[in-house]
């Protein structure tokens, strides 16, 4: 299918629930994939299954502060610089281009890109959600390098990165972002079709659509918390799902941390009986407590959203006061295997409570 | 000829006293050199002149805090790999290799580096002394790019670099050897043969060899301090040297600022009467005043040694008490364009008086 603008909406609203709390702005990624698309038309989105096994398949991301996207303009040739400079250095010529991940704006880079180049888009990713490292991804758990990557600022500064493991090109990546302007653009993880069958969460961009357009499709019916909850009970990953919790925000404790959002907000009932809950953040919430027990957690989707509107709050919206639903959404199986688990499951964020299902809680 | 292991303790001392207080511990380098001749065999040294004009020519260096080399072991399987490296990503395969300063641990890593590829040594640098930053360089003043470059660390993670200029450039590598370990290997500054001849500090590790030896062996002599003035004066470059000052260290305040050794240095004379020299130093020794009258400046060298054995003084080992001689000594010509005080005279490190030649001083 083609993506068309009103897609781009659909999917900026969808994404910022599957970021959980993180992943960026993707109000910034629709405004770029407009004009992307308006100027060099509408990119074809693709499933993985129709890749030829040994395409190339080349993941794009912006990688840094979002918010610092806008006040450095449009991508434009420092995400071709990225694409083209991994393409360059490893002589293989890209087939199609995948994000990293759905949440948040990395879902609306690959549209800029794939506009720009003319390449097809996977709908695909390798997180189904968002999460904050590089190395937390279905494609580094299934033996995908992380490097070469290449890295790209808007004044065409480059790196090529070549690491021993995803998390140290994490570390490098992380510290060259900071020193070339907070954001840049990333080309990582060069794939063949194969391994993008194999190893990444497909159908997510058509998801993300979905969960948007019940979104904001429901707020004309009546209830969009509810639209929400029943398409995505009608979808393959997202399915056991429920409202966890519905009340107002009555304790915030959130600062910046290594360049990550880190920090706790309570929730409390809105009757005030019984009690709070209590969400742990790091750009992403991690998991949900009330009174001890744990109600969701890591890799399972906590999220926050309006409980009118059903608007997705990220983390860094977050305001005391704020009348919310929380809910707890089943993450996709490929990340709640072992393996993965090891790499973005509790204990990798330093969490004590184990990993526990949602639909066991 | 053939550098062996005896020319290597010469080299490592007058490469400490041409690194005017800054350029990292040479004995490092002596150590890391002596054991690569020693597996390898002694490389040569060539003069610029014999290179061929299209000759590929690569600098290699380690970029960060020398005194991490000890801990990290031997320069090894980095070196080659950050050499390599550019030769891979240029496809321009290697006939020489080139220092990119001739003070101090610098000095002697090309030495590690041409013994352990069996590639000749060219006999020239781009400082004829030591500064703390890449941009700091006659390639860079003469136009040679600086990017790409290659770094690597001794995990053997990598990164190649493409940046607007040689400061960017050295912006990035500087965070990335933060985050590799405090030192990196670093191949940069590709050249051709042409290019040494007419902006490289040309025979540069013979005067190192030359002024070691001055020292060295002058302390059999009876005054090593005379006995370097008067190889000094006998060199192309050096010539316009004296003793500015005879005094013991009275007053010293040396800081860590952004990774650079920065203070005061205040020396007093030894008997008491007349203004002390007051050094301020960043890494090197910038600029010496007296009643706040300019004595010797930067790019000029200035050098602290011991008043006794002549020997080199490092910023790092100054000491309250120790007597030494303080050496203004004139900057090769190449040094003191207009061109290369814009990139490396005083007003590049935050300098207020202007550059004036020791010999006028």
């Amino acid at each position: 299918m083609k993506l068309s603008k009103k897609d781009l909406k659909y999917i900026a609203t969808g994404a910022a629930f599957l970021g959980t709390g993180g992943g960026g702005d993707p109000y910034i990624g629709r405004m770029l994939a407009t004009s992307a698309i308006e100027e060099f038309g509408a990119p074809d989105l693709i499933s993985a299954e129709s890749l030829a096994d040994d395409a190339n398949v080349y993941t794009i991301a912006m990688l840094g502060a979002p918010t610092v996207l806008v006040e450095k303009g449009a991508a434009g040739a420092d995400l071709d610089l990225a694409l083209q400079g991994l393409q360059d250095y490893t002589g293989k010529v890209a087939d199609a281009v995948i994000p990293i991940e759905i949440g948040g704006v990395n879902s609306l880079v690959p549209v800029v890109a794939a506009a720009r180049t003319g390449l097809p888009l996977v709908d695909a990713d390798g997180m189904g959600r968002a999460f904050p490292e590089l190395q937390m991804i279905t494609y580094n758990v299934h033996g995908v390098s992380c490097t070469p990557l290449v890295v790209a600022d808007e004044h065409l500064n480059s790196l090529v990165v070549n690491a021993g493991s995803a998390k140290r090109a994490e570390d490098l990546v992380r510290v060259c972002a900071v020193e070339m302007g907070a954001s840049v653009m990333l080309s990582s993880y060069l794939m063949t079709g194969r391994q993008v069958k194999d190893c990444a969460v497909l159908g997510t961009m058509t998801l993300a659509l979905q969960i948007g357009r019940a979104i904001l499709d429901g707020r004309r019916s009546g209830d969009p918390v509810e639209a929400l909850l029943k398409t995505l009970r009608a979808t393959p990953y997202y399915n056991n799902c429920k409202v966890i919790f519905d009340g107002k925000v009555r304790d915030l404790q959130r600062e910046t941390q290594g360049g990550f959002s880190v920090g706790i907000c309570e929730i409390a009932p809105l009757d005030g009986n019984g009690a709070p809950l209590r969400l742990t953040f790091q750009n992403e919430h991690l998991v949900a407590h009330q009174a001890g027990v744990v109600r969701a957690i890591v890799p399972d989707l906590i999220c926050v959203v309006d409980r009118e509107t059903a608007e997705p709050i990220p983390v860094e919206g977050l305001k005391y006061g704020q009348r919310v639903k929380v809910l707890g959404v089943s993450s996709p199986p490929i990340l709640r295997s072992a393996e993965a688990l090891a790499v973005f499951g509790p204990a990798a964020f330093g969490l004590k409570d184990p990993f526990q299902p949602i639909e066991t809680l």
